[in-house]
């Protein structure tokens, strides 16, 4: 038996893969022991959102199951979620698109899979690569290409702000424009781990690199507008026919039904329906009909505006100020801007500082965070950054209010003792 | 913007496709014609099969709709799942697996899909290609593929047998022995189109064949035991570490929501769970509860044993019946042996005869079939089969008895049409 380069790449697992099995591993087999998951990925467990869905679900399948489950559909998407996404975003956002700039996946980061195997990889002419503008960024997008070293991760420019205490990243233009062989550019936004969200302004310059480089410019809100819209600076997605948006109902509350579409170009669209058609066939349909008709009767929007944009604004500000109250006053650390998403994210700007030994001395005491370094394509050889993407770490905001007080409480205790120990942490190799 | 190599192959769809979408489109166009599909895949409407569904997606809705659709769950299936799978599989066949051996997947396509990309393409040693060990069969596995050209069918024997009014297909064992980089060697069984199913002694043959080329044997049971068992020469799966089994619901009710698994000893399962992990993350987690369910209840096996199979028994001889009543005497024409699926395989063995201009013909009058060439991988330049490739069609026995009725008549006076004027009938190019 041998594997295909290809098939020896997609057997591979991320280093955070590595990670969050032990994290599962750890919660799983200990007897007795209560852990502090802070690293979890799953959106907060909201009532009101598993109930709205519930009850569109339940609807669904008394509507069309027989239509739904019981038969093969199109590759494209059940017809009239197709419809009712078409319908939604022209009367939100005017674009003017029809049913063929749409495409329906089993969840967004197979219809990333998908992009990226389409254009990226070996081609005719060149080979080419799937280009992060801004590193960190979501890890699973370092398991999307096939190739090994498929990928390439611009690192951005470091502010630091009000004091010392939070940092902002910015996007390193010029470096993005100097990148060869692009095939593919993708970011989040907001983004994960960060929970940057990239202006109006910004967005316009990515196009416009998207453009020179006659690329595609994948954006992935999967936090942002039009749902589950988990942040304080989102703006609304831009439509450009360099850019192809991919929209995921995983934070919106349904993470477990695999459900994604994307909107571009039909010369994007195109290629991704034929793919499906190839390989999983569609995307599953009794919550296809769901969403339509949540789409359909505004109940998503509701959601949104009343349940799941306050949540994660109001969780926002009660981590912001755990962090503040635990963690050391005479350790630099520093939050990065919080605009979105479902994390905070802690750099500690310490020499002694090493995300790796704090993931394993914080599992000692029971409580899990997710080492920075991951998110980064090269942790190890940073030209710009330094020691930078080894000093971070992702706390997760959805764990319930008393796992996070006692969470973050271990996590300043755990600083305050490696730094007045801090001779003695062992650096990471 | 420019496709890879692989996009480009996995943006075209094979020519069955579109037929398909002609049929597709025609029956969505047309104005008050009445259409007579009998080229379809999906299963029968049996109104019991849907029942039964329904109610187990609605106990697994009640029991676990916030832990299965509002989570996350891990790339290799849902526990329960997994479990019940082990625990069915093992009492009934004793085949001593556990939890390892177990990969769910939205959908069995996909896991084909998977398998493809993992153990055939470019590899560091050399490049390896699907091999079908016996065309005709399942279309779709002419899309699994990345790369062009990756996939090669081998033509089978044939036999005509009763007094000329069947025929069946041998495997050409010293062909598949001959092939030469071989990656992976898939077949379904019963076939899709032939209904053929594979003995006991010729997986036997198959599995010496792949231990010889060190790949895997892909067995896609869609038709097969334990579920659906729709034929009536279906024997037992047969474990061996050279087998990658593939089960489906599909065929067992719930085509729609895209649930398959695969089973075979770690080596090759490890791989598949990390390639779903990179791309689709897991498959949806609502259908994978009520699967269980409906596993550890018996209610599948009662489903299979008084309504599955008895619909399709009765089904196959109502249709056969019609075709000896329909098809003209004068006309070589041959039944496949029908042994098990959901389709009559015609063989019209007359010089005169051309899949495509019988399948233009009937859409002139209102009725689709599926051409046969498309079931072949090279049906332009058969070696040892002549125009065979050529002058079969495939006709489904899952449309209602109405439409059966009307539509083989309408075949059999086309044919009719066609033998008459023979000499007028325009070859196809």
């Amino acid at each position: 038996m041998e594997l295909s380069r290809a098939g020896n790449k997609m057997a591979s697992l991320s280093g955070l893969r590595g990670i969050m099995e032990d994290i599962a591993t750890s919660m799983g087999t200990s007897t007795g022991r209560q852990w502090l998951n802070l690293g979890i990925g799953n959106p907060a467990a909201i009532p009101e959102v598993g109930n709205v869905w519930k009850r569109m679900t339940i609807r669904a399948l008394d509507d069309s199951f027989e239509d739904t489950s019981c038969r093969y559909g199109p590759s494209r998407g059940l017809p009239r979620l197709i419809d009712a996404i078409v319908e939604y975003f022209n009367d939100r956002y005017d674009w003017g698109i029809g049913p063929r700039n749409v495409v329906v996946g089993p969840g967004s980061q197979m219809l990333c899979f998908i992009a990226a195997a389409l254009f990226t990889g070996s081609g005719d002419e060149r080979d080419s690569t799937i280009v992060l503008p801004m590193v960190p960024d979501y890890t699973g997008y370092q398991g999307l290409n096939m190739t090994p070293g498929g990928i390439v991760g611009v690192e951005p420019l470091l502010r630091i702000q009000d004091a010392g205490r939070s940092f902002g990243y910015l996007f390193d233009l010029p470096a993005i424009e100097r990148q060869r062989d692009v095939g593919l550019m993708l970011l989040s936004s907001p983004s994960n781990p960060a929970g940057r969200c990239a202006t109006p302004d910004e967005i316009g310059s990515l196009i416009a690199a998207a453009e020179a480089h006659d690329v595609p410019l994948v954006i992935d809100n999967a936090y942002g507008a039009p749902f589950p819209r988990i942040g304080n600076a989102i703006t609304a997605p831009v439509r450009h026919d360099h850019v192809v948006h991919c929209f995921s109902l995983s934070k919106a509350g349904l993470p477990g039904e695999r459900l994604g579409f994307a909107i571009a170009d039909e010369r994007y669209i195109d290629p991704i329906v034929s793919f499906l058609a190839n390989s999983t066939l569609h995307a599953p349909q009794l919550v296809q009909s769901a969403l339509a008709l949540a789409l359909k009767s505004d109940v998503l929007d509701t959601l949104v505006e009343t349940a799941i944009s306050p949540f994660y604004a109001h969780r926002r500000k009660f981590v912001e100020s755990l962090l503040f109250q635990s963690l050391p006053e005479g350790v630099a650390w520093r939050l990065h801007v919080g605009e979105g998403g479902m994390f905070f994210w802690v750099w500690v700007d310490e020499d002694w500082f090493d995300d790796l030994t704090l993931y394993q001395k914080l599992k000692e005491r029971g409580v899990f965070v997710v080492p920075g370094r991951h998110f980064f394509t090269d942790p190890e050889n940073s030209t710009g950054l330094g020691r930078h993407p080894r000093q971070c770490f992702r706390v997760s905001i959805t764990p319930d209010a008393a796992t996070l007080v006692a969470g973050v409480e271990v996590i300043g205790q755990t600083l305050s003792d490696l730094h007045a120990g801090r001779t003695r942490v062992p650096a990471n190799p």
